[in-house]
C-alpha cells in the first residue's frame, strides 16, 4: 500500500533519516526527497537508503510533496514550516518532529494567520530518539510501538489531525493528542530534566574517578553525550517548564538530603521505596 | 586449575550467587558452600548452580573453608566478618563485597584487634551489579573485565593483599587498591549519587506523565528500582560523602538553572559541551 506519491523530509539527521527508512520499509511513499544544507549528510542519507534524492534547495525539495516533515533543530522549525507553506502544493500536509511544541505551533499559527487556505500544519513529537546523531544511525524501527504526541491548536482542522495521525500510525507509532503547553510541561519532566540530571552527574564526577564508574553511572549518564547544540535549543525553547521541573527535583533532592542528615532511616526508606515502586510500575507498561 | 578446596559464600543474592557461578565456571573451587538465613534462597542458588550446598548455620558453613566471602547487606558485613573469624580455620582468608568500605574495615579491625594471629581479612568491592536482586539473576560473567577495589588498612599484611588480589583476578576482574576513605568518597559520586539522581527523577515524574517517558527517562532512572533496604543501608553507611556529593551536584544544577534563567546561551552550551565530552571520554575507556 503506497500512501504518498512524494514525501519531503527537511533535515535528514537521526530522526529525519529514520522517517525515510520507515517510509521505505513500510512502502508508504513512491519517492522520498531529503532536503538539507550539507550535501555530505544528504549523501549519507541516500547511501543508507533513507531518501531517494537529496537536494539543498528547499523550494525544489518540497515542490511536489504531498507530505513534508520538518526534522530540523527546534529553533529553526517554525521558520521552516512557514517557508515551506509558501512554496509547497496547497493541498499538502506539513508536520514536524520537534521536542518542544508550544513556541513552535504558536509561531506557525502566527506565520500562517493571514492565509485563508493552503497547506495545513499539525505539530508532532515522536517520543523516540538516540543520543547519537546523523543519518548513519537512523533506524527503520525507531517509531515502532513508540508514542507520537500531536499538538493541535484552535486553527487545526479535524481532517488534518486525521491525516497526521494516520501517517504516524502507518509508521507503527501510537498517536496521542495533547495541548502544546501540556506536552511541554510533561516533556520538561520526562525528557529535558533527565538530560540535565545526566549532565549534572557527569559534571560532578571528577576525571580521576571516571574509571571507578560502573553500569549504574553509565546508564544514568547515557544521554549526557547528546548533541549540546540541539539540547541548548530544546532547553531554551522550553525554559520556564524546565525551570519548574528543576525546582521540583531540587525539592526532592532536598528531602533526601534532610533524611540523610538527620539519620532519619524511615523517611529515607520511604522515599527509596516509593521511587522503586513507581519505576517498576513504569517498566511494566513496556516501551 | 582448582585454587580452593572449599569456598564459603555468606549471603547468596545476586553478587554472592554470581561469585559461585564464576568460581564454578572457572574451576576455582572443589566445593562451594552457600550460607544464608532463608532456605528458599539457598535452594534457588543451588538450582542455578551457584553453590554445591546451602546451609543456614554460619559455623557449619565456614568450618572447612579456605576462602570466605561475605556478601550480605553493608550494615551486617563487619559483624559477620568478626563472627566468621572466630570459627573458620586460622589460615583462611575472609573478604567482603560491600559497596562502602571505611566503616566496615574500621569495625573489622576493631573487632579483630585483640587477635595476634588467625584468619586474615581484606575488604573488597566489585564495581559490578544489577538493579535486580536474588540468586536467580546471578551471572558467571558479572566480574569479567570489571574493576574490584580492595581496601587494605594498616593491619593488612602483604600476603593477604596478594591472595585477595589473586582471587579477584582469577575471577576475571581488574584489581585496584585504594584507601577505604578514598573509595567511599569516589563511590559516593560514581554510584551513590547516580542512585539518588535516579530516585529523585522518578519521584519528580507524576504518574500521569509516566506514559510520556521514552528511552532517555528509562535509562536515567534504571537503577531507581534497586532494592530500597540495601540502598538505605549503603547511603547511611556513606552518609557524609553522599551529602558532599549531593552538595556538589546541587551547585552544578544551580549553575544550569542560572544559565537558563538569564538566557545565557553560551554558558548553558559550555556546560552541555563539557558534559558530552567527558561522557564520551568515559565511554571510550570501555567497561
Amino acid at each position: 500500500m503506497v500512501e504518498y506519491d512524494t514525501v519531503a523530509i527537511v533535515g535528514v539527521g537521526l530522526i529525519g533519516g529514520s522517517i525515510g527508512l520507515a517510509l521505505r520499509q513500510r512502502n508508504l511513499a513512491q519517492k522520498i526527497i531529503g532536503v538539507g544544507r550539507r550535501q555530505a549528510s544528504l549523501d549519507i542519507a541516500r547511501k543508507v537508503g533513507a531518501i531517494d534524492h537529496g537536494v539543498t534547495s528547499l523550494a525544489n525539495g518540497v515542490a511536489q510533496a504531498q507530505l513534508i516533515i520538518i526534522a530540523t533543530p527546534v529553533d529553526t522549525i517554525a521558520e521552516r514550516v512557514v517557508q515551506v507553506a509558501a512554496i509547497c502544493p496547497a493541498t499538502s500536509l506539513i508536520t514536524d518532529v520537534g521536542s518542544t511544541k508550544e513556541a513552535i505551533v504558536a509561531a506557525v499559527d502566527a506565520g500562517l494567520a493571514s492565509r485563508r487556505s493552503g497547506p495545513r500544519f499539525v505539530g508532532s513529537h515522536p517520543l523516540a530518539g538516540d543520543h547519537r546523531t546523523g543519518p548513519e544511525h537512523a533506524r527503520a524501527d525507531l517509531f515502532d510501538g513508540r508514542t507520537v504526541v500531536v499538538t493541535p491548536t484552535e486553527l487545526t482542522r479535524t481532517a488534518a489531525m486525521t491525516e497526521v495521525s494516520g501517517f504516524w500510525q502507518a509508521m507503527g507509532a501510537i498517536v496521542q493528542s495533547m495541548p502544546p503547553a501540556r506536552h511541554d510541561a510533561a516533556l520538561a519532566i520526562t525528557s529535558h530534566l533527565p538530560h540535565l540530571a545526566a549532565v549534572a552527574l557527569t559534571a560532578t564526577t571528577p576525571n580521576e574517578f571516571l574509571h571507578l564508574t560502573a553500569s549504574g553511572w553509565r546508564d544514568t549518564t547515557r544521554i549526557a553525550s547528546g548533541d549540546p547544540k540541539l539540547w541548548q535549543a530544546i532547553l531554551t525553547a522550553n525554559r520556564q517548564h524546565v525551570l519548574d521541573a528543576l525546582e521540583i527535583m531540587g525539592q526532592t533532592l532536598g528531602n533526601i538530603r534532610e533524611s540523610l542528615e538527620q539519620g532519619d532511616h524511615e523517611s529515607l526508606l520511604t522515599i527509596l521505596e516509593a521511587a522503586a515502586r513507581k519505576k517498576r510500575d513504569r517498566d511494566a507498561l513496556g516501551d
